[in-house]
């Protein structure tokens, strides 16, 4: 990522808005808690999870939206319209919700060829479709050539919560297991490289999928699940440090126990990326009480999704704003710490 | 609206996405028609109301999103923070639903400025917390510079219903009035009065509303609401138009019955539009049984959002594949055809 240091008296004050401000790292945070969260400042804003949890009438809902800008539009395992799909499934589903309808909102660049429209469209349907979702209403724009990249999509969702569901951020106890369903990183590797143009020999696919089928499978079993996040931008290092300052206790993983393809692993190493901070469309991370993560496990195992499923770390004490730390392969613990920015920008 | 023609079989005919695919006229009904609506086919979308109406457990409720892509950000009447707001939740009020929540989803632009964003952002909140509704979820992506203008918003929103309310195109009869809450025009001129830099003298200031609480009184009042619709991009006309599509009936208004500032009129006149064409952002109109009017017209008449409310049509017999007629000031009827595109691109 490019920092601007130029004029900024320190490194993560700006005046104008940077790549980093997206990328899931220190700086996005410090927008969303510096300038967006103080200005929106609402109880349920603040809880942080991936959905608002509302309670509508008579009703239960997790009420989500996400905008992908993802470049290039299609990618091995993918395209936009699976991920604007999938992305918003799994953000219903880490509430623990069902998902039941979406939103398609459309913003074309003069220029973009319908028949690439058309394929992205039939991608989001198949998608929703093979969820059990429909696409209930949405919104079409066009901007001048050169004022968008193609075409970017939003998708809002609405989903069901049963009234007993408090999967969340705040029911997170130390003691807990940290597990995942999958290995990580290839969501942003097969990005970057498809949209580089590299040449190396490989296989690694996208991971977007949906998580809402295998996280249903978990709710009805009755799992006390106490907290989901899907691993995306900023990838799983992120996503648990967020989690860990906001919950205010020592998240601990051990990185011999981290789930990694060897042809990302190679790829890293040769590129300079860390998986750990790589996103992932397919992959989440599952807080649960250690004496469930058995009965989770076999679940997840049984599941196409979950076939890799492990635990991974687990939740240590409460601590003052919190931190994550891994345990290295040569036994050293060390604390993982926000990146500014992501290392690969417009995955999403 | 620029119109390519060359390789097209027809007029209508495109394989890239021209700006008049956004125009809300007879291209983007089009593309909606034989691109979107095919794919994502379901009898939900099918019902063409600004929002869907889904049932939920035990509770009715309205969803709908809308992206914004306004050009200027800043305009006289409101920028496009007050825009994505009001736009949303006039679209929930428009199914007779009490708007509840939104969600915030910003495509930034590298480069842009941080203190326009608090702006914008301060003006969102200003206008939801006005409306008693809350900005509980949203997402921001970054992308190089030349790759949007600024920043794209969109929003999502809820709205709760009551379980008899069924204000929806299918519920337009034969007989019902048409009624409009105030003066059309403004909004689009406003824009482009600003974003064109003309050095007419004027005091058009966009319609730019929140007209939700003018139609909860209507709802409070157990007023009959067959169909509302706002009368955003395409105006007054290409509204009415689709509406006479979609029920298949003939919609007559009469142009003297028709509210435009002289100012708007005249700029008009000069400019060579029709303000029955310009998109509006605060004006919605009301169709409803003939002999509710005049309880309707007393409630909106004490309302500072229609205090000029009138009729200013009916809904006639039904026809096939409906139609909008109107009576000219010489007493001609003519039928009004939907523009190929909007006379004024992104003024939403």
């Amino acid at each position: 990522m490019t920092e601007i240091k130029l004029n900024c008296p320190t490194p993560l004050h700006y005046e104008q808005i940077v790549m980093a401000h997206g990328g899931g790292g220190r700086l996005m945070q410090k927008l969303l808690d510096e300038v967006i969260q103080p200005i929106f400042n609402n109880p349920i804003l603040e809880q942080k999870n991936d959905s608002a949890v509302l309670q509508l009438d008579h009703s239960k809902i997790a009420f989500t939206t996400d905008s992908y800008v993802v470049k290039p539009l299609f990618f091995p395992g993918g395209d936009i319209g699976k991920l604007a799909v999938c992305g918003t499934l799994n953000d219903l589903a880490m509430s623990g919700a069902k998902p039941l309808y979406l939103t398609c909102s459309l913003i074309l660049e003069e220029g973009f060829a319908i028949q690439d429209l058309r394929r992205i469209l039939m991608s989001m349907q198949e998608t929703a479709s093979a969820a059990g979702v429909c696409i209930v209403t949405g919104d079409t724009k066009v901007v001048e050539h050169g004022k968008a990249d193609g075409v970017y999509i939003n998708t809002a969702g609405v989903g069901s919560l049963e009234a007993n569901q408090n999967c969340s951020v705040q029911a997170i106890r130390s003691g807990d297991v940290i597990i995942v369903n999958s290995d990580i990183g290839r969501h942003g590797l097969a990005v970057m490289l498809e949209r580089d143009g590299f040449d190396f020999e490989h296989n690694i696919q996208s991971d977007c999928a949906d998580v809402s089928g295998l996280v249903g499978c978990l709710t009805k079993a009755g799992i006390d699940l106490h907290c989901m996040r899907d691993l995306t931008r900023g990838g799983l290092a992120s996503t648990l440090i967020e989690l860990a300052t906001t919950a205010g206790f020592r998240l601990e993983v051990k990185q011999q126990d981290l789930p990694v393809q060897d042809d990302v692993q190679s790829l890293c190493e040769i590129l300079g990326f860390d998986p750990l901070y790589i996103a992932n469309e397919g992959c989440f991370a599952l807080i649960i009480p250690e004496d469930e993560a058995e009965k989770a496990l076999k679940i997840m195992h049984s599941h196409a999704l979950g076939e890799q499923a492990k635990i991974i770390g687990k939740v240590g004490d409460a601590v003052d704003r919190g931190v994550l730390t891994i345990k290295t392969e040569f036994g050293m613990t060390r604390v993982l710490d926000l990146l500014s920015g992501e290392q690969l920008p417009r995955i999403c």
